[in-house]
């Protein structure tokens, strides 16, 4: 008779995700899928990114729409997808727009797929 | 001279998750939109939700199609959305399929937006 140490069934991971949890209420759903929305588009997660990832948190929209190769008017439509969904905050200061990342929201949409910490996450 | 020893900027919170440590890569974000595309709709949020809380980890398309007020082909197609972005997958047995969630796919979405583990979370 062998003794086998491995651990139990693996099945944890999506298990304690909160989207594997209970089924969403339709008014949940609604609410989550257009926030998910307003990252399920490239130009806007690379925008999210380069906010998000910007020496001192912020980032003037100058220097956002000169690192596409898009018209300013279509950056600014994603900029504001990314406002309206609470994702980004902006301030005028001068001629420019200042953008920076709303961590609570970001977080929120990682919450929904990620397990709980715990020793879940430990596992190898 | 003074010696600082206090970390730069601790932006923290946002800092930490994958989507703000540093601009996404134009593969990368085509990529991770079409996986945030596949979720960004309330009735495959709600399908995702269902089969991963399922007691016994898997679901019968049966079942699925009977909680909600759709079509058969309007449920199938939506399912076909999450597998093909390899969120779900389905086994057929007999007459039906049954589905159960890929944990690993799940807790990729959530890392993309879940600040690391450590001191940053315990922030208030």
């Amino acid at each position: 008779m062998t003794t086998t140490t491995t651990p139990p069934v693996a099945e944890a991971a999506a298990c304690c995700a909160p989207i594997a949890r209970q089924p969403l209420a339709e008014p949940d759903a609604a609410e989550l899928a257009a926030l998910l929305k307003a990252v399920a588009d490239p130009v806007r997660l690379r925008l999210l990114s380069m906010i998000g990832s910007h020496a001192g948190g912020e980032v003037c929209v100058c220097d956002l729409t000169a690192a596409f190769d898009l018209t300013a008017p279509t950056i600014s439509h994603h900029l504001k997808v990314l406002r309206t969904a609470g994702l980004i905050d902006g301030e005028r200061r001068g001629t420019w727009v200042y953008y920076r990342i709303v961590p609570e929201q970001v977080a929120r949409l990682g919450a929904l797929f990620t397990p709980l910490a715990g020793p879940s996450t430990a596992r190898t």
